[in-house]
């Protein structure tokens, strides 16, 4: 369950969600400024229908923008729509490749990396990936940083074939951090 | 091994170190404005001498400010002194607890916790940690966003007894996410 709220520090009108809502306008807010996550984990959008820049949401408060965003040059301030994610296996397991289409180097992660070049990725990009089972957060800096990208193996069959298609507004291939989505 | 720039996308006068450096201005820079970290972990400073917010730098680019800041709010642009942090055990472990010295109801971490509730932690707030061995990166917001804390076995003894000693700007005891620092 989530809770959101249309002011900053769970002020002002307030919504409650056990399931997705792809427009916050059709529920009556016109934006989210504050979030509680009761239970589960979540996935916020810029946009209504799941549009744009992406904000992983774990369980705990968010009382601003700032706290859900993970990103400063692309400062929008909106979240328009949101959906929970489904882990429906208790391992997260994906295979990162270096070109687009699965071609060039590869490795395989199930774990949480803070640094994927600290673990022997030769490079600050990732072409392709693909998501065997579970979930995953991918970010454009170290340290779980930048833009943010969610990957599950219930989406597009897991497969993401190049940079343009891990979000819609997705703009580099930069990935230097991955870490795992659990409940 | 870091390397850090006085421009941007690793432009600019560029300096190499292997261990800390407590002024920049010292070395001759009047600001870092990109970094890239060749090896090992590191904490970067808001101020000389190791002061104010504090940035966790893993292997990878870092090509601006946004790239190494994991706070909108408290926006300085200002990276004065940077160290490295040398985790001497394999594993890491630290207790953290309800109240201020060590008080109150505990539980013990030797894990990556994007939310501490989630992991059955029971509110936002931390008290007072104690770092048994190992390093840890402590967030004020789930997913490792928001402030950063470093909280590290040899400094003080690994006692952190209230959050006016997690760093020397903390404003707030709100702790909801922690990871190891690995190498």
């Amino acid at each position: 369950m989530v809770s959101v709220f249309d002011r900053e520090h769970f002020q002002g009108k307030c919504l409650e969600f056990t399931s997705e809502c792809c427009s916050i306008h059709d529920c009556g807010l016109d934006n989210i400024r504050s979030i509680r996550v009761e239970s589960g984990a979540w996935v916020g959008f810029e946009h209504h229908d799941f549009q744009g820049q992406q904000f992983i949401l774990e369980r705990g408060e968010y009382p601003n923008w700032e706290a859900f965003s993970g990103s400063l040059s692309y400062h929008t301030e909106r979240f328009m729509s949101f959906r929970p994610i489904y882990c429906s296996h208790h391992s997260s397991r994906m295979m990162i490749f270096e070109r687009e289409n699965f071609m060039g180097r590869s490795t395989e992660l199930s774990d949480d990396y803070p640094s994927l070049q600290a673990m022997g990725w030769f490079k600050p990009e990732v072409g392709s990936m693909h998501v065997q089972c579970g979930a995953f957060v991918c970010y454009e800096y170290p340290g779980y940083r930048g833009q943010q990208y969610i990957m599950e193996d219930d989406k597009h069959s897991g497969d993401y074939q190049a940079w343009r298609n891990w979000g819609s507004h997705c703009q580099t291939p930069k990935i230097q951090s991955i870490r795992r989505i659990r409940h």
